[in-house]
């Protein structure tokens, strides 16, 4: 694995997360094409181990990137870098912090939506045991299906993508339950296998869909009403296709009722640098 | 993921399990062939996130197939399924347990290998707050490369599969560190590539090799002299190629000494009832 983010990119992954540390929120689909994009879980210590747990099971919504620990500012082989500035750097997007990167954080008590706010250092204040995963996430191959020639509608009317609670059950572990969460993109009838093969080469980012066509059978009684994200637009010819998604672990949250966790607001992802090819198969 | 054990599989799948459980002990390379093998390490429940950590950040040696929790016999989605017989059962092989079942074990205590003996019973009594990790086994592709044609030399001479500490440092995890292990066959050279391709299939189980040919680039010494496992005999023609090893969480245990850990002996594997094909992707 040795692909390379070119300067452009790095430059755009780079500004992208100056202004989200600025106070920038806006949803992420087509921000930094061609950078790998990732979901935030962020949950204190004892919490941890049934969370990687979680992931580990349930890898199709909840594929781990990258999980930074207490204390360890950034981790890569070989290498326990403590940055001197104070930032709870991702190895992923060297110079980055979690904490103030991503344009919206949501902060959860008690399985309850608590507050949404643009930095998230107050929660790391308040719990500096808490423990960061790094979820993979769908808008990454959203380059490789535009490139493709495969509309992404919502990028299309500047909107965030459409998220939906499903009756499919993950694998527990622990005292962590919950139902998976799918996102859906229309797509033409004629483009359905094309968009399923190109995300099914990268799985670590959800690969290929786990349903598609029929909303009813995923539990999803108005296809209008996302939980998260706004409303879809499907078209004459286009068919509803869902892809598991990074939510997954939130939903977890609200039914399992952990005291505290930090997560990014659905759609307003952490831009990595890097390149999508990298997690290709 | 539908693949199915054959009746006759699955009778020899548990046949050897019986036979290991009632004190039979032998190098598992070739027994059951077509079922998928496992490597066990298990940790007192305060070591358990870094062990999962540490196979997260590790998934060429480490490859999770199951993590079963203390207090829970059988984990399957959606089930919470405890034996009534008192056994600690793994999900991938029904009426297991995973404390008798394996031909030998190694008890570890800060790090020193304590004892080797054909039940772990009375680790789980000294320590019920154990957490077992099944580790995927490159026994498991064997049966694919023998299809094949390719010679699996340790199984023609009866002998234990030869395994090497290298000098390849894995991504540290907490508290864990140490060196990546990797098995070794001969192959013939004009068949190296297929031996790649054909293992290359089946990530979860170790997938392709991490290095072919130059024993001493991985700080082997003497390829004669194995850390684990019997004498390789490598003739003429032959490339050694290197696969990593689910014994590496042992080199990690020696490294790292935790207090207290269980794992099998190199070679003598948990036999499942899973079908290697489960795992080709």
């Amino acid at each position: 694995m040795a692909a390379l983010a070119s300067a452009d990119q790095l430059a755009a992954a780079r500004a992208v997360r100056a202004a989200y540390r600025s106070g920038v929120s806006e949803p992420t689909s087509g921000v930094a094409p061609g950078l790998t994009q990732a979901n935030l879980i962020a949950v204190p210590a004892d919490w941890a181990f049934e969370t990687l747990l979680y992931a580990q099971r349930n890898p199709k919504p909840c594929p781990v990137l990258e999980v930074i620990e207490p204390g360890v500012n950034a981790l890569r082989v070989n290498e326990r870098r403590v940055n001197e500035r104070g930032q709870i750097e991702s190895a992923l997007a060297p110079g980055s912090d979690i904490r103030t990167d991503i344009g919206r954080y949501r902060i959860w008590r008690d399985g309850e939506l608590a507050a949404e706010q643009t930095d998230a250092r107050d929660a790391w204040e308040e719990h500096p045991d808490l423990v960061a995963f790094l979820i993979g996430c769908s808008f990454t191959f959203e380059t490789g299906l535009a490139e493709a020639g495969i509309p992404i509608r919502h990028q299309e009317l500047g909107r965030n993508v459409p998220m939906y609670r499903t009756n499919i059950d993950c694998a527990p572990a622990g005292r962590l339950r919950g139902e998976m969460v799918v996102s859906m993109r229309p797509i033409p009838a004629g483009r359905v296998a094309d968009a399923v093969q190109i995300s099914g080469r990268t799985p670590a980012v959800h690969g290929a869909p786990v349903h598609v066509g029929d909303p009813s059978s995923l539990g999803i009684a108005d296809l209008s009403r996302p939980e998260f994200g706004d409303a879809p637009d499907v078209r004459e010819g286009e068919i509803p296709v869902f892809w598991a998604c990074g939510v997954t672990p939130q939903a977890a949250i609200m039914a399992s009722k952990p005291p505290f966790a930090v997560t990014h607001a659905p759609g307003f992802m952490f831009i990595t640098d890097v390149p999508d090819a990298e997690y290709i198969v």
